[in-house]
């Protein structure tokens, strides 16, 4: 899974070529975390040119033109502005209001993680006991101390977290353009938050996939911000109809600006499932280069890639050889918001993430954090840094990832043989998912008796749910994802994960749904 | 410190005597966190009413009249929704997209905690260590399981951390008005945030202190919101200033509608390290009723209460007695959101805090957190659960909230010598804090050299501050506070923080202030 253009740059000792010796900054209470510290660069003789150079990539495009009225009025911190200009060997500063790390009662923190899932989730992995300690920078043990990690940071994330998570993107994604960088958020969740208040006025549109993650639009709406669903197939969003919704727009009809933003879920999209091939991502980035649009890629699933399900296969635990290329690896011009997330693969309880976009987008990010959330905590930035960056490296986080696909694998695979064996092909249809957690099942409601009878949709919908209820499995109804809730539907769908529950049930609760559908339709 | 009627509310095993057993909500994902759960009520035969019942108090005034735009389309998850309708025992739920526990590296944590600061930073304090393991909950080892924590979570934060906060708040605060609840938040910073967009629509004017926090100040602007700056002293806001400026309001002159928010730091205030009295904080709270203004009460430094500076007492580590009484403790209307912070007692780095509010505001926090942050961090909330309530529990808080107080107790007073013995007093004004970290220093600027000559408040307030750089100490610039930067300011300020330097820094960074200044006006 991890792509050689990796592997050939990584050192013996597993860090990248171009890494640098970081240790005074990362002793500094608020540190600046800079991706421009931690990319390669022309200098780093190593490197086996262009691609491992960012120096000698074109710069990204400028988008002053479309910031929101309130992200275009932000500035930096006056105080911290002033601090900065201050900094100097000697001087003593009564300025920032941080308090003596003396006074954290925190000392010591040990975590146990395990290396692997193995092949099973029965199977004990082995483990090993990340130790941490309030002055170990100080001490000179390692670079990231509690007394620097519980304290104030910068609306980047620390210096630690941010080197790791660039380093993790150059090698994986590379952006082929040159002044690109990494913002630690406390979520994607929230990051898409920021994302359209640094994009979005009052009464604009964005466009999305027109079977949408249901809280990416209640984000959304009470924004005043409207969503428009671009039709989908088996890969996502259909590229000639995003590019004729955009060819066609009559302002005066729809009372608002032409749209520019482009919010997708391009791997295992939530709630379809899903994936959209290379040739698709490189169709939908030449409507966007032809409508100037700037693009989301949300990829929480991006690493939980599967292999295509084959259905007289014994269940198989492999893993999938290689990813598909992100949108921000064929972003030529800096037109791409990448968001990553740890919570499907690490765990959601961390809420820290990261986007990836050009510098004068991250730097939006950084000010709207710097008076929200600020960044994440500094239990999750020293815990989640020890694991990835001293006890995992670069390579043993990919391994994991690869633990993390099998298990996804195996989920996928009970649940659609359990799919084909019970559901009733005359009334349902569904295509296995082969990325992230979802399936997505399609309900042939013009054969239900009551359609005949003249009910609509949502009642027919109501009806089926409630059979599976009745039945005693909840699946959720694909209603709740519906990008414009006024939009006449023409099909019907149920969503269902197979994320957690067991092997047997997840068996048992296709065959119940196989109850109720066969209850409502014959 | 810690008030008498809450220590009689405590039993022998140190919980509130209405805490009741919640361990099977405890193991839930996503359990509901609300305070209604962990308030006292009228069952609770053993307290000593009035005080100790929410049941039999009036309700809180309604709000949706000042709701913003954005608040009053919040509506709750849809799908959380069908799903909570859904769940009943035996129910197989494919609904939700939460990855299972088995796939969280993360298995036990232990964290080592001092127990006290003692008299001095320097003695080695008694230390414990805290132990956390993925299923604690399942094997009935306690109530909080990494199984849980590092899940997702509601919008309220963890029912775990809830209930502690909830009964804190009681046992502190105890609100007179029967429908109050907690809500954590990652931050304080990040609570404005959502303050603001809850009440305030584009074009609003809020009320604050003259000199007022930067950050609430800058965190406000971006989104269009004006800022009034109302006339302080030592004690901050003046009531009749703020009752003038509402009597006389001019909506046309203004072009905006009449303030109903009003934020104010009555504790410690950050710049100027005003105190508001009981007497101070009834008067305001009247012209808030007169008026009907929402009151928001941002309280870092309310634990950070000083003994008054006595010029020729020795260096004391004592601490107060008792602590002021908070707006949330006056608040017979529920007009007040209470905005708490452990930054400054337990660290920054857990990005964690809580608002007090009537259900009814607490709810569209709910709703904000839900499609922004989410929640505190896991980490944090577990492992400053097991540190505040399995620990310490309600009295081991305080004690340690005693300890810090001592702390910042002889670094004021260090401070305070320091000034006292070495800054021109023909210059240079002050009056010694007694409450949080700063000092407020003014600068007598109109006996200034540049002043005859014709400079004005910019130019003199960047001479001193220039010559303080030269003699390398650093101290903020009044103006980094002004509500209004428009205004025309006839005092000249600087902020010092005594918050994290050296006792030797402290005394001399007094000293090369006043040489500066001496070099200034001499």
């Amino acid at each position: 899974m991890f792509p050689k253009s990796a592997t050939s740059r990584l050192g013996p000792n597993g860090d990248p070529l171009w890494r640098k010796d970081s240790l005074d900054l990362f002793g500094q209470v608020e540190a600046k975390g800079d991706s421009e510290l931690f990319k390669s660069s022309l200098e780093c003789e190593a490197l086996d040119k262009p691609v491992g150079s960012n120096a000698s990539k074109p710069t990204a495009k400028r988008w002053e033109a479309i910031f929101s009225e309130e992200a275009s009025k932000r500035q930096p911190s006056s105080i911290k502005a002033a601090a900065r200009a201050a900094a100097e060997p000697g001087m003593i500063s009564l300025g920032a209001g941080a308090p003596s790390a003396a006074y954290f009662p925190f000392k010591e923190v040990d975590v146990k993680v395990s290396n692997s899932l193995n092949d099973s989730v029965e199977t004990e992995a082995s483990e090993s006991v990340l130790h941490m300690a309030k002055y170990d920078f100080k001490a000179g043990v390692n670079d990231y101390g509690l007394d620097v990690a519980l304290n104030y940071g910068q609306g980047t994330g620390s210096a630690q977290m941010i080197r790791f998570v660039t380093e993790h993107t150059e090698l994986l994604h590379d952006p082929p353009y040159a002044d690109w960088g990494c913002c630690l958020t406390v979520g994607s969740t929230a990051a898409w938050d920021s994302t359209l208040r640094i994009f979005c006025n009052k009464g604009d549109y964005i466009l999305v996939e027109n079977y949408a993650f249901a809280s990416a639009l209640e984000t959304a709406w009470p924004q005043g911000i409207k969503t428009l669903g671009v039709e989908m197939d088996e890969q996502g969003m259909i590229p000639s109809k995003l590019d004729d919704l955009l060819c066609n727009w009559d302002e005066q009809a729809r009372g608002a600006r032409k749209p520019f933003l482009l919010y997708m879920v391009p791997t295992g999209q939530n709630p379809t499932g899903a994936t959209q091939s290379l040739a698709r991502r490189k169709a939908i980035y030449c409507v966007a280069q032809k409508h100037n649009l700037y693009i989301v890629e949300d990829e929480p699933y991006y690493y939980l890639q599967l292999p295509k399900y084959r259905q007289n296969q014994a269940l198989d635990s492999s893993h999938v050889d290689g990813l598909i290329p992100s949108y921000l690896s064929l972003d030529m011009d800096g037109r791409v918001l990448r968001m990553d997330s740890l919570s499907k693969v690490l765990s959601p309880g961390v809420r820290m993430g990261w986007v990836t976009a050009s510098q004068q987008v991250i730097e939006k990010f950084v000010r709207q954090n710097e008076t929200s959330s600020q960044h994440p905590s500094g239990f999750s930035q020293v815990i989640v840094f020890k694991l990835l960056n001293h006890h995992w490296g670069h390579l043993g986080f990919f391994k994991w990832l690869e633990s993390i696909q099998r298990e996804y694998t195996w989920r996928r695979d009970v649940f659609a043989k359990a799919c084909d064996k019970f559901l009733p092909k005359d009334f349902v249809d569904w295509i296995p998912t082969h990325a992230g957690m979802f399936q997505w099942i399609e309900i042939k409601w013009k054969s239900h008796p009551l359609y005949t009878t003249g009910s609509d949709h949502s009642i027919i919908q109501q009806s089926v749910f409630d059979s599976a209820i009745r039945n005693k499995v909840f699946v959720t109804p694909g209603s709740c994802f519906w990008a414009e809730n006024d939009a006449v539907q023409d099909r019907m769908f149920f969503r269902a994960t197979f994320a957690s529950a067991s092997k047997e049930n997840l068996t048992e609760a296709a065959r119940r749904f196989a109850v109720a559908i066969k209850e409502e339709f014959i």
